[in-house]
């Protein structure tokens, strides 16, 4: 039968913007080097100090959040230097291939996908490598749905000579981040997931010395990112600015302080919950060790192909959800709850999963997710 | 007596963007490894393909046109290769800053301010050094408002082993450029100046073996800008793009094409020979020794702080031109005729200037540059 195909975006990236930020953006570019633009960048950047939870400095770039991630390796690190980075995931492996393309010594601590790394183990590494200059995580491992300890590691790691870094590109706002109470070094981001904006804008966090000394006497060749450009013509920008990303910016802001951030990292716990408990009543298994609230990775039952079940949910249902990547293509998919997001995306996203699963040829009763999460909604809410 | 302040943006960049393109921009944020996307950045990236007038590769990085030119410098050169570099402005200078931080081995031209490079002059450094690997150059030298002979100078540098950079950031559109008819190796540009949409879009186009050559034979570190990666997943991006600016971007070039690009050309040409009247009607010299049709830079008359024409035009009357950059500020000021701009711009412009230059002392028949503009208008309509 005939019915209206709207579109759902159910994704750990890009997610739903809210219709009063796509709007902010739609206003008249101004001109960035402006008293009005310089007060608009002012209000931006305070603002994300309240997103990274810090009193250190933060800035934007126009780029992706591996711009960020290329930021925080060629700012910090000169060639040669030794740094310990951990690699579970495909994003684990972009820090390893930003630290090769840039020419570090690298100390890998790889393990298997899907499992996260103890603050014990980042310690022992960092003993046996006392001259590490970085430690390079992954907060949120999207590829994956694990999110690391990271108030344990940072524990660790601000006893050693290492600065903590971590990518929180996934996991900003999704998951409790306090940079400065943790003493998290170094945090990148970016404007598509919890900060509910479209793709345009790489976050980078720094607070303390320890960080910014790297910074000044690295060596590694950058021009684009390098940090003490930015610091220097701060509030301006050494090149011209995503002015429209800025408007957004900040009425996204203004929506995350009305709500407070500990009701933003609230509703994400509830959604993953709620998620990981549809999964678990359709007798599906969770992919990840240490699963968290940014994006949930559920293995395909067997005989099931993986690939269809996103296909059909986005082009049968307009419902998009995240398949595996790399070797896990197929073998994964991963249902977001990540920014712009409520109780009934979660509904919307068991529903068209059960039609998809029923279609497939997967045996369970139909309605069994949902009923699971109304009851944890209505238990919860 | 109070008026009405509008905001009227006669600045080289950000410059006006149309509402039906901003609309665009406002539109619900997708996936982008979907094939609906691919579909919207296939398209994006044919329309980009126009813009430069070739047929060759076209790549669009979320970043402001530093960020494109860092990838040209970094893509095209490993460390201790020899570049040619042409410095007369603020751009060329940036280009040099660049290449330095990548560790090329520089030979400067390096020129006053206002003048332009010739292709003689390129020739010569050509002969002097076979050995460089590619000639860095500013086709429009926005700083001093100076427009290149780019099609002499990609004649001479076509019969050598360089390739040919081109910094088209504010002249594309602007200015005619036939990438592939002239033979110009490698253009990078910005979203945010003749192509009409916000900023957020670095361009890079790259045509011909010589180019693609140097580019896979690199060994300069990179990553976020490395080309090999764009190339591989083309016309998917490696990392997340700007979806929204893509919307906008098909949108800018559809209107761009019903306009067909030499009328574009031409539109450019008639608003910068307007100004230029303009300003010989009030008396003031122009800077450039070879003006271009991006943006006009004259010269403040004796007497008149330049810092405070910008100032009160922006302030009392809510039009934004530029002023100098560097030893130029006060010196000159800029007024742009650039993408999104009419007639009635130029005029604005000019109304807005006479009004502030009478109150700042300066003397002069109060409406010349109006009159000398009409008449230009009126002969030319």
């Amino acid at each position: 039968m005939h019915f209206l195909k709207k579109y759902y975006l159910i994704a750990p990236g890009p997610t739903p913007v809210p219709h009063d930020v796509l709007i902010e953006g739609a206003k008249e570019t101004i001109h960035h080097r402006t008293p009005q633009f310089l007060e608009i960048m002012k209000e931006a950047m305070e603002g994300a100090k309240y997103l990274f939870q810090t009193q250190g400095d933060v800035f934007a770039f126009v780029s992706s959040g591996t711009g960020a991630m290329e930021a925080a390796v060629a700012n910090l690190l000169s060639p040669g230097d030794k740094a310990i980075v951990v690699v579970a995931g495909k994003f684990g492996e972009r820090w390893m291939e930003i630290l090769k393309a840039f020419g570090a010594n690298v100390v890998d601590i790889s393990l298997e996908w899907g499992e996260a790394v103890s603050p014990e183990r980042i310690k022992e590494e960092l003993e046996k490598h006392p001259d590490a200059k970085a430690v390079f995580t992954t907060h949120s491992e999207t590829s994956t749905g694990t999110v690391i300890d990271l108030e344990g590691i940072a524990k660790v790691v601000k006893d050693s000579n290492a600065v903590l870094v971590t990518d929180a590109v996934s996991s900003l706002l999704a998951e409790p981040l306090k940079m400065d109470e943790w003493g998290v070094d170094v945090v990148v981001s970016g404007s598509q997931k919890g900060v509910m904006l479209p793709p345009g804008l790489g976050f980078i966090a720094i607070r303390g010395e320890k960080a910014w000394k790297l910074i000044e006497n690295s060596k590694s060749p950058r021009y684009y990112f390098n940090l003490l450009e930015y610091r220097k013509k701060f509030p301006d920008n050494p090149y011209t600015p995503a002015v429209n990303h800025m408007y957004m910016l900040n009425k996204a802001v203004e929506l995350i302080k009305e709500e407070g951030i500990e009701k933003v990292w609230e509703r994400h716990a509830l959604l993953g919950e709620a998620t990981r408990r549809g999964a678990k009543a359709l007798g599906l298994e969770l992919f990840s060790k240490r699963p968290g609230n940014v994006v949930t990775a559920i293995k395909v039952p067997e005989g099931v192909d993986g690939n269809k079940i996103t296909k059909i949910m986005r082009d049968k249902y307009g419902v998009t959800i995240a398949g595996g990547q790399a070797h896990l293509k197929g073998k994964i998919i991963r249902v977001a709850h990540l920014g712009y997001m409520g109780p009934f995306d979660t509904i919307t996203a068991f529903s068209a999963l059960e039609l998809t699963l029923k279609e497939l040829g997967y045996k369970f009763e139909l309605g069994a997710s949902l009923k699971a999460i109304q009851e944890y909604f209505s238990e919860n809410m």
